[in-house]
């Protein structure tokens, strides 16, 4: 365990213009009055209208900026950390550096996916070279389109998700200060590699083989069972391993920001790993599940709803495609 | 500028069983035989049959495993630092890890993607979190597969590609040993962004909406002489500065393993940077350009030929779609 001395000095959230209640999705799904609710807690969620991944995410980080009271002239790296992509090429980062009208920065920009974990594993990647002081301040952005890739045959699936972008500033802690990453771990088991997927429009299965034979092939595609079943044999060992590197027990924290991939699946794992009720971070209803977004955004309401002040101990924890699992322990 | 002590412990390759000559391309794009060899230098590329990236990638990285003399279990981390993916979720890292048979290892797997600086991209990052501790070996996997992607009507441009991967195991520099990343750095101008690039496939022009008009949206588009113009406007001072900062200059290096973009453009540019032609790693002719794998492959035959010994300071040096800039300074 080495500790790094960053700080997130500012948060920030785009949803796009299109709001989507529950019963509008109620409709879309073709279910009955109430099903959607009842399955995925997500009261409303927001989709894409005209926006793309890099304008959301171009809108979140000038927010994040701004909270941070810092200009884009202060930052000295810009990572996306998304799983999903807005172009096959070039790496979605650069693309949010041209939303931004930074086009002639040289800011170096570039991607680190680990699909729902990437946040959390390019905050963990970054935290070094800041603590190095290789960077001053990154802008570690995550933007997501999750509704153009839903099956809508898969209902259960398609009924969780949202779109949105969020964005956090990061730094390196003064001398004197105490917030720091304490701790963060993250572990991959590909035997589930292909329980949550979109196996077509990569090299594997080009979009020009796309046709109304294998057209599902090109969108999301999940088990949730067997996902749930592995989340669950895995997690309580991994999370186990976090705290003891981190001599910390879960009683310490005062929020735990989960991934909010179901609501379902978050309340029966949170419950077998000990978090309490009031730990809990918990914006399903009014986001659902936002990819790579979801933890940032966690972080974001977290700070501006006040549940956490500086000082705080929180975990930032979660399961990704692939299967990975990841966790973060910051003293914010 | 902080140096990492790290060492590069073993390389591996792997290239598709298909070899295509420079005449099957001259039959190919229906252009006049001698045509493909005088524009793009490149005698013999090797195209996918069945091979997916991330058994090209699985074999590269067991070949790097044997030339350190290691085992997967030696291993604590897997980043795959590639342009273009396999799936669109989950992340090619995953892939690779099932695709090695270490489904249940819980290596840690995720992707870093700067197109094709991906693989400098990814050794920058990774080589602090191997000097602060965090992991002992990882396996940096660059894994390509550009062929499906070209555009046979652009034919300067698809002239040039070859698919394959390569891998190298990176390590802790033991105490009193010499080798290590003595700098790197990395720029980005996103005015360049859609000067290279693959428009659909991801999120802004999802593989549904492919058609007979559109087509050409989800293959490679390069603007060559508007890259190459930017490229030459911004190399010498990032390379300046990169030489400056690590106290070095361009005659100290035994070696300069560029991304071998195209031959023309490398050429110009290196005379341009003041690189000497015995120092320039040139392996365009029997590989053309792989993207991100160009430079690690460059790497791997620079070791296999004994083109450099322990000891010996190289440059990693390429331009990517975004458009990036990057180069590393390593001593080997």
């Amino acid at each position: 365990m080495k500790q790094r001395n960053i700080i997130v000095l500012g948060t920030g959230k785009y949803l796009p213009k299109k709001r989507v209640t529950d019963t509008d999705m109620d409709i879309r799904l073709g279910v009955k009055k109430g099903w959607v609710r009842k399955k995925s807690d997500v009261h409303v969620r927001y989709f894409v209208e005209d926006e793309t991944a890099s304008e959301m995410g171009a809108r979140a980080a000038y927010d994040a900026l701004e909270a941070a009271g810092l200009a884009f002239s202060d930052i000295d790296c810009l990572v996306c950390a998304s799983g999903t992509m807005e172009q096959v090429i070039p790496c979605t980062a650069a693309l949010i550096q041209k939303a931004m009208g930074q086009e002639a920065s040289g800011v170096p920009s570039f991607d680190i996916n680990s699909t729902c974990l990437s946040f959390v594993a390019g905050l963990d990647v970054m935290s070094y070279l800041l603590d190095a002081g290789r960077y001053q301040r990154i802008l570690l952005i995550s933007t997501e389109i999750a509704s153009l890739g839903l099956n809508w045959s898969q209902k259960e699936s398609a009924a969780l998700f949202g779109d949105g972008a969020a964005a956090v500033v990061l730094g390196r802690t003064e001398p004197g200060g105490t917030s720091k990453l304490v701790h963060a771990d993250m572990q991959t088991f590909s035997e589930g590699a292909h329980l949550s997927e979109i196996r077509g429009g990569g090299s594997k299965q080009h979009p020009k083989y796309y046709n109304a034979l294998n057209m599902e092939d090109y969108l999301f595609d999940m088990n949730g069972s067997e996902i749930f079943r592995l989340a669950s044999r895995k997690l309580p060992d991994f999370v186990d391993r976090l705290l003891q590197a981190a001599n910390t027990r879960m009683e310490d924290f005062k929020l735990v920001i989960p991934h909010q991939g179901s609501a379902m699946a978050m309340r029966l794992i949170s419950r077998k790993l000990g978090i309490a009720e009031h730990q809990l971070m918990y914006i399903t209803p009014d986001h659902g599940n936002t990819i790579a977004a979801s933890i940032p955004m966690g972080l974001h309401e977290a700070i501006r709803q006040k549940k956490i002040d500086r000082g705080d101990r929180i975990l930032l924890l979660g399961t990704s495609a692939g299967v990975s699992l990841g966790g973060a322990i910051l003293d914010y």
